[in-house]
């Protein structure tokens, strides 16, 4: 198979795990004979800092002409301790979204065995969750009108849903839900907010049409707690912009750490695929990162975006028998890891390559 | 001390563990030879049922008349699954907040030693915690304008901040800190939206009049990520309507259950007192309430209320000794606790009543 890939490290430890995601891609192009070629673009403060625009003309061109991008991360410091600043790096991972019209956004919390003890919930509470959650990502607050006053001292976002946006997201999830265990939840506010109101009558349209699928609609705020307090329970979860990214980050702790989790961004067009954690500058540059969800969403580019089944699972295989080995990155060791198994960005991403070409 | 108190009960369980906070406020009368006279009024659901309506001028006048308000839940499974309704219960949960001008909700994170095990997070993690959040309760996307257009296939929310609506419950947060360990998060999305913008902004300014507390900002989704990840790092948290309703239910998990949390809401007049539990309408009438939540909310209003602080001190130690004595409602029984001790709503309510009167 012949693939043009994008990558857009960015901000933060963006480039450090990035140089991993993409190399698991080359080595599997390598073990499967594919063709895969690469090309780099600049995106957030990394992209400002070279001409002024957190996403460049240039950048969004090679996006639309790829088959695929790994993205690393957006964000620094500067501009959240400035928030009159007003271009900002954020703005180029949201355009983004919206050009490409990536409008579903797949965060699957995979929890590998091995790091069952890494998370802060016990062990008993988190065996056997396997949750897959469509976060809805062009719409919702994120992207309605924001104003501010002349004097300053009112602001304001808009929250807003259009039914067919609702529809699109939740087909994909009921698909999904179709092909997993037949179980989705929806989360919204729909006790206050009126676009949570569209989307719950919406759902429950969608929900009439995949009548094997058993629908739970609950409220964000029990959602948060639920989650925690019992994970199994959810299977697929389905829900808007701004709920899905709390309630993701939120998750993240089921699969023990920030750096297990990959996401996949779909919709009309190539598709987009990144860790779910952040530029994370506190750990820049130190080789502290944890490179496993760079490199997992490798394994979902050739997943969802290839349709390379057999290809992703090298790598998730791969990951797996690193952490069976005993080895981790810093944010997934626990008391009991033996440390001389504790390793850095580098030494990890080595090791999964190492893992991928067995 | 003389004091008039209105007890609304409200929808669900609501009725069946308010019974013991209001029971639990007339024995520390009987204690302390206080004179506590009380009213009862409608709301929610119940209220619609009776007159239409969820919050009749008759029980705002009498709230406006009172010295303090004992509050149960609201909300009903009809209106959840129909969402085209058009009167809700929680309308007047929400006009009561705003006609009070309750603009600060405060929900202490109590936790009893006694429940390091009855939470999914590992008690290691937990021991210690003790957090203590503000929440702002008449703004943001909560009371700004909905719209729905003609065709219904557009809904918006309007997420909307004053400068000076961020400014006062400020204040509220950061002389709390002073009064403890000196330390605030505030907690918005300043990477994405501009009302979270002015959030930050603001209260970096509000800020610098209290240097001795060391200020720390976090985007929501790392705190939702954060607050289960290493729930001691927090002290006081100060954070928006949205944000704040999804981090309490979320930090609920704490506590081993949100039948142990209450929360007072105070402003510009009477005070009102509530578990942060809503109305629970799968256990409704069945004696499984933990009425522990409704009994702190009535120790919260003799504390922050009416500034009866050894008083509220003998209601926490009676919850505290009932549980040292090994009792339990379902919801914060674990695998160890003797079955013989697991108390229904009723049960549980007695038992800490005796506490009390010891
Ligand atoms: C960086 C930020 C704009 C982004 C979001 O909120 O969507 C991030 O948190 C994410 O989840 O991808
Ligand atoms: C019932 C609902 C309107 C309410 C809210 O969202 O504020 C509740 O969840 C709470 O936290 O008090």
């Amino acid at each position: 198979m012949k693939k043009h890939i994008l990558v857009i490290p960015g901000d933060g430890i963006g480039p450090e795990v990035t140089t991993w995601g993409k190399a698991a891609l080359e080595q599997i192009a390598d073990a499967f004979g594919h063709e895969f070629s690469f090309d780099e673009a600049l995106m957030g403060h990394a992209s400002i800092e070279v001409n002024g625009n957190p996403l460049p003309d240039e950048t969004l061109e090679k996006a639309k002409n790829s088959d695929a991008i790994l993205f690393g991360a957006v964000g620094h410091a500067k501009y959240d301790n400035d928030p009159s600043l007003k271009v900002r790096p954020e703005q180029g991972l949201l355009k983004i979204r919206k050009e490409l019209g990536l409008y579903a956004n797949l965060r699957p919390i995979l929890l590998f065995d091995e790091l069952l003890n890494a998370s802060s919930i016990k062990p008993s509470i988190l065996k056997g969750t396997d949750i897959l959650f469509f976060r809805e990502l062009t719409g919702d607050v994120y992207f309605g009108e924001k104003t501010r006053s002349e004097d300053r001292n009112t602001a304001s976002d808009l929250m807003i849903y259009h039914k067919y946006e609702v529809e699109r997201i939740a087909h994909k999830a009921y698909q999904a839900a179709m092909q997993r265990s037949k179980r989705l939840c929806s989360v919204d506010k729909a006790n206050v907010l009126e676009s949570s109101r569209l989307w719950r009558e919406t759902v429950q349209e969608i929900a009439k049409l995949y009548p094997e699928v058993e629908t739970e609609h609950m409220f964000i705020d029990n959602a948060a707690m639920q989650l925690i307090k019992d994970p199994k329970r959810f299977d697929v979860v389905l829900t808007a912009n701004l709920f899905g990214d709390i309630l993701t980050d939120e998750a993240s702790q089921i699969a023990g750490s920030m750096g297990m989790l990959a996401s996949a961004s779909v919709g009309d067009g190539t598709g987009f695929f990144e860790p779910i954690h952040g530029s994370a500058h506190d750990i820049t540059g130190k080789n502290l990162a944890n490179p496993l969800a760079s490199i997992l969403s490798a394994a979902l580019m050739l997943e969802i975006g290839f349709g390379l089944k057999e290809e992703a699972k090298v790598i998730i295989d791969a990951v797996d028998q690193v952490l069976k080995e005993g080895f981790r990155t810093n944010d997934i060791a626990d008391g009991s890891t033996n440390p001389y198994k504790v390793l850095g960005t580098q030494e990890m991403g080595k090791l999964v390559l190492k893992f991928i070409s067995q």
